[in-house]
């Protein structure tokens, strides 16, 4: 912990009696009522304000992000609900939990295997390295595949196609050009880019950091969960799904054991 | 549980091969590049689009609910992600677990009340006799007072304003201003219509059901949240915190006991 | 937050380079080695040791509270895990948000309801007059009634049994015994007492306070969660859940919006 | 995805009208009064009951996990409940959310090397090169280490010693005991097996596997989290540690940004 500074600071937030300021403009002269959500989200988190183009594909990546059914986080924020309705933040709070490295979690990853390829002097080189690595590793590859949508993931293919339409492409989705080229190559066949992966190189396009890109997927889940949780609370399943993994998951005498 | 239907079904989302779909409307067609975060969060939750207005509106409270500096949540969050920095979402969603009935929260106690207001033939009657009853109780008039903000919250001022620039000021913005003026009427002194009141009579007359308004605390909170985690990241301050909370909370001997 | 104190402070530990102090008493000669984790959760809690008795009757409660199957609280749990493996104590939590007011909380509404007979003039009238109340107006009475351990909760039994036979047994279980008859006599009917009501009546009696009551389900429910976790480990279950789920509450256009 | 089975079962818990039983065994007959808390927390993990001299060691680990004062993780769970006291599981949930890598998870780390010392052909030589390879990284020691139990960690001495006493100690506590003489040989100074590294070493030797140890932790600490929220609902903190965290991490304008 000596890595901590002795007195550190915040600049986010700052208030008086007759204002609040995010980073120094005015929330209520210069945000509410002129700026939209998605370029507050993105001037709190980065400190400075996203072009229109940005703000145009952060939007697409959020919107992307938002909703993918009944997946297992929003399941959990479903039993949640319904087992303590008191309290909606708990409910989204165990959805959000689910948002990890398995699944939403994979932008991470890829922004990583992205960033390699951006810094390296011969990015193709490095991209066919990095498809060697997996497929010798027999490791998945984050940002790649997707069980239903094949040939090719359509969220993806529209959030790239976009970010060249708005002129944000650069070296991020110019680095998963390549990887793919690259996978493709490697494994001899067609591997998708997937949603997670078109969003690592969009984001990084617009200039969000890796280390926090996961953030805009919990942002995206966040409003996903609290429309799921308003259809509960009209039409609750917990009955429902409780019954069906009580049958899908039966009891076994000892099979369970360590 | 009697009350749960046999066969409960989800109306939110829908996927094939080829698209996603969110009520119907296809994600890759008609949403990503086509519509901002906000009306998607509205449509997913409402399963209507917003017109142009109440997304101006839906916008400006986000963005007014967002930021607060280093709230409790906010600390909880920090302190959180800086003892598990494997799992950011750990860390938001140890922040979301404090915005509760406290804070954030009061949002749905004003909410009720001015449905109250709305639903009464005689709404001003019903105001007062609101604000009498709460003076009588000696409580806290959710939506109302501000410890900082005084004379006015300039942010509840803000939003009212734009809530009638826009022309979506109507019954819940009426019924805030009856509330008010029954308010100050019957404790004979001026009391401020605070940002969360404003925010429930203004999500009210954009449609959004009470039951489901913090949600929106929710989604907004989450986003400001991932700001200060980005922050911590770069200049932890769990340190500082710790050792601050031990000082100000020091141990005595025996008085804690229940 | 006028009620806040001015300075306040906390009595539960303290340390110093030799040793670390509960409650004044040293961790590592007085307590690890010497005392049971039951009888440690009482005195950090409580700030007083309990007897042998009041000892093997918290063991009781806290081993009857510990597993109940696959709950929605352990669904939870589980797809948390299977979605963020790398955060154990995300699933956890997720799992302890839903031991909310619905399951394992009715043992809070019930102590509360003892609490009435308890300091009533004439216990035996105040029963009557809570079943009275709640028939009439046609609420569940929490610490009451199970869908299928009829007539009598085994678990319920077996607690109360034990809290006479070690002499721990006392107002609290005689007022659960007396709102026992006034609902049977009622509602006309045999309604058990299930087993967060004998809990609720045994913690009353070994002096919990009914506010922290809940607290106990928490400890012994995040051991039944971790030992799910466990199995969670080797025999992953989130693939069934989630299609079970998926059969469970199909798609259907339109049906849920607000 | 592919390594999940087809038709996963759980063999924890079954229930008839009758009777629940957790692994085959019956709750109210043979395990409600009749065992411990912690008996029964290591039967549900493990699926055996442990010998009289295990439970008294898991007892004691419980014990010297259990309370650590006003650390990150408590003060995250009394922030959560002064902002939402109407689910005291939020804040339990928020507070095991911070029982993660940094703290209380080292126990994990220590048992990974542990584990690594034991099946070594030549345990000391594994043992030197583990030290010589953390020195060189300059990385830490998970389990080794503490900046106030200096030269030694009292927690970390009863623990081993009550090993031995109770003839628990076996390849595990053999290993922390190499390991450490490996670890002050190359680094030239003695460095203390702390509170986690000897949790870990007996854990192992009571035949809890190094990938579930973290449970215990969460066990233990959920415990130390209800004593700390009865405290916050009688002497409310939050109030005192939100003004000193502002004063202790003050606003300065631009330095925050990404």
């Amino acid at each position: 912990m000596s890595s901590e500074p002795d007195a550190p600071t915040t600049s986010i937030a700052s208030h008086g009696a007759e204002d609040v300021f995010i980073r120094g403009v005015s929330l209520c002269k210069d945000l509410i009522g002129q700026r939209s959500f998605t370029e507050v989200i993105y001037f709190q988190i980065l400190g400075r304000m996203p072009t229109s183009d940005q703000s145009a594909l952060i939007d697409a990546c959020l919107v992307a992000l938002m909703e993918h059914g009944l997946t297992p986080s929003v399941l959990a924020a479903r039993l949640t609900y319904s087992s303590a309705p008191e309290a909606l933040q708990g409910a989204v709070a165990a959805g959000l939990l689910g948002v990890g490295s398995r699944f939403v979690g994979s932008m991470e990853g890829c922004a990583a295997l992205l960033q390699r390829v951006v810094n390296a002097e011969d990015g193709a080189a490095e991209a066919t390295r990095i498809a060697v690595e997996h497929r010798a590793a027999r490791t998945a590859l984050p940002g790649f595949g997707h069980p239903t949508h094949k040939p090719d993931d359509p969220r993806a293919q529209r959030l790239l196609e976009l970010a060249h339409e708005r002129n944000v492409a650069s070296k991020h989705v110019a680095a998963i050009a390549a990887l793919s080229n690259a996978i493709d190559a490697t494994y001899g066949r067609h591997i998708t880019i997937n949603a997670t992966g078109a969003i690592a190189a969009v984001l990084g396009d617009c200039g969000v950091p890796a280390e926090i890109a996961r953030g805009f997927g919990l942002i995206a889940r966040c409003a996903g969960l609290v429309g799921h949780l308003y259809e509960e609370q009209q039409k609750p399943t917990l009955r429902a799904t409780w019954e069906a993994a009580e049958r899908a998951v039966p009891y076994e005498a000892g099979k369970g054991e360590g």
